[in-house]
């Protein structure tokens, strides 16, 4: 018996290769602003300007000429004469000019009166008279004063192409005076089931069927990435069938991932049509789960075939191909890791060289959170269902003993 | 002068304390299981039925009556009659009922023929003819038998009132026969913004005005925790505009957000607005950014009061008010942190008894990332644009210092 995967690749190497197979997708589109949350840059941004374009105080209190107060102390105050108040959205060219001897009441984010070069904080002072104001404490020119390119500098690079888009980023954008954005349009990403214990999910399955959820699992993880599933429904394992539904996938989308039927015979189906149709480069992953997992380019789009089994094909999905599908999308960063700390409850073993993730859940005792295993096979999806987190165990680890404190991803 | 914020809590007994006040929303409606995504079960989920309801194989490999296979060894294998195969999705009713020493061809995942109790993996048969295979181990009963309550058992409870659903949620549903489900109706969050200097984010500002980016940032924010923003415009420091609009925003959702002027006129008037509409029960936080921050209830429904500066603004959010937020959506879970290490460049001071959370980024050097503070004024949206974390200053810390290696949560 010939072993399919006998050539499995380890974990980091084959994301390395396949990642080096990827071409990110050029097509572009403007968007507003404010809609464009979990979007991915398609140009740099760089400040038109600088912000906040004039000098605002950084504090409640009075705009003085910094000489002014020379020597001034707790002991020894200044007096100044108060030229009213510098009011918030003021144009400060309206403001008169601040001569020497002279303060203006201000509030945080105030336009700074011309003359003046500091701020004297509200606590190191006193209104004396509506005209006059002691003052406590001697500083220095540009104390509290932000300055006019304080936040962002004209021709400053903000962000680089690639950059997926945050809720702060949003704000800074519309800072920027960015009110439309270029980013490269939604990745379609193209899903097809295969196996012919499965019916789709709706449907009330036959003793002996298996109704259909990785393709529903998948769109939703690559709704989270901000790319747009699209689902071919489940072939059966034919393949002339298989061979039509992928030819039809790579022509309407930009990836094809393929929920495998878990059985050998859909394993070699799978890899007779995609040897067929393109180049295959992985055979298999060395990982736990996901062993079973392929990738390949066919007219030049890539994609992978996963393993049929819900556990793995989620996990396969989370791990390797999420970086992939967001270097398509024209992403520049990784995929940032969600962390946990706990003692480990019991021995978790590995084999060396092989990458493991582990479902595990938390459990709240006395001082560290103890962390388990997922009891049940594990290629259920209730395993995956009551996880908190994966339990990543390195390639070069037998895995770990109980008591060790670990650090968990969360799921 | 009187300080508004002499009466600063600490940043856990903060959320604590406003947590205590918050009824989580009651109105419930029934949505497609493939739309359920970032929704929040607003009934627990039982499994109706033992899944997946009949007896499946868990590797490739011959279906046998394991007593048969008793003694059985390389050295001396014993022979079973084949009796055809059982085929994925075949009713385990319409298969022969296994005789003693006959096997059945199976598949990862087929049906066990009535009869068998164990599966011989394939590695450790030959099959000589089309009629008869060798085995070569002895194998006990229920090897690599997935059982019929092997992933769910009927009555068992899968998932809480509360959970908040993730894509692999999304497919144990579905496993379960759960086609629509039950959730809490999407809170509905108001989002006013006040302060004279602001004018809407698409208009030129004159000089001395600032564009209002407060509310989309909140927006976004507000999507990714499933929540539903309503902009309620940009109402100037007046105190019967105010009252206004704070009113209508209660009547019309179910969190009001108050992203305020940061003068110390501007906080007055929203701490005399909210006392005359309710009860404010923090008139700060003892963290950094953050602390102009007020939480009260008007008409039995939370209001924050939330700094002017787009930082304070953004972080008090993420790291206060989302919690609330989840809390009054129903969900139980508190928030994933999402969390990296480094090796501090410089050092990072803080005060006894405040929480900070300083804006970081990541520089690869050497062997550990480098953690370095963002530069820039503590108000400047640059700032957080620009960070890839927030390092996280617990109140008992005066902060770190160079070379430390700590811990920073994904901004």
């Amino acid at each position: 018996m010939k072993n399919f995967f006998e050539s499995a690749k380890p974990f980091h190497a084959a994301l390395v290769l396949a990642q080096s197979k990827i071409q990110p997708i050029t097509e572009t589109q403007e968007v507003p602003t404010v809609d464009v949350l979990g979007r991915v840059l398609a140009s740099e941004i760089v400040s038109p300007k600088d912000l906040p374009g004039f000098a605002r105080s950084g504090m409640d209190g009075y705009a003085v000429h910094s000489l002014d107060t020379q020597g001034a102390s707790s002991q020894r105050p200044i007096e100044l004469k108060v030229m009213g108040r510098a009011e918030m959205g003021q144009d400060p060219a309206s403001l008169p000019k601040l001569e020497n001897g002279q303060a203006m009441e201000i509030g945080t984010g105030g336009p700074l009166p011309p003359g003046a070069d500091a701020i004297v904080i509200l606590e190191e002072t006193e209104r004396i008279s509506d005209s006059r104001v002691k003052i406590f404490s001697s500083i220095s020119t540009g104390i509290h004063v932000i300055v006019p390119d304080e936040d962002f500098k004209k021709g400053e690079q903000i962000y680089m192409t690639g950059h997926r888009i945050r809720p702060v980023d949003i704000g800074a954008l519309l800072a920027l005076g960015y009110t439309r954005v270029n980013v490269f349009r939604r990745l379609k990403v193209g899903v097809i089931s295969t196996g012919d214990e499965l019916v789709p999910a709706e449907t009330q399955p036959k003793p002996g069927q298996i109704r259909e959820i990785n393709s529903h699992i998948l769109k939703a993880q690559l709704t989270e990435l901000g790319a747009q599933a699209q689902l071919f429904g489940i072939v059966r394992d034919d393949r002339s069938a298989l061979l039509k539904t992928v030819q039809r996938a790579l022509d309407e989308t930009d990836f094809v991932l393929l929920s495998g039927g878990s059985s050998v015979g859909a394993k070699d189906l799978t890899e007779q049509v995609l040897g067929e149709l393109g180049q295959i480069y992985i055979h298999g992953l060395h990982m736990k789960p996901g062993k079973p997992t392929i990738f390949a380019l066919c007219s030049n789009k890539p994609v992978v075939g996963l393993p049929g089994n819900p556990v793995s094909s989620a996990v396969v999905f989370a791990k390797f191909v999420a970086p992939l599908i967001m270097k398509s999308a024209g992403a520049l960063t990784s995929l940032a890791l969600r962390r946990e700390r706990g003692t480990l409850h019991e021995e978790i073993k590995s084999v060396r060289g092989r990458t493991d993730f582990v479902p595990v859940v938390l459990h709240f005792e006395g001082e560290s959170p103890q962390i388990e295993r997922v009891k049940g096979h594990t290629t259920n999806i209730s395993t995956l269902a009551k996880a908190e987190g994966l339990l990543y165990i390195e390639p070069d680890s037998e895995g770990f003993s109980q008591g060790d404190v670990v650090w968990f991803e969360i799921w």
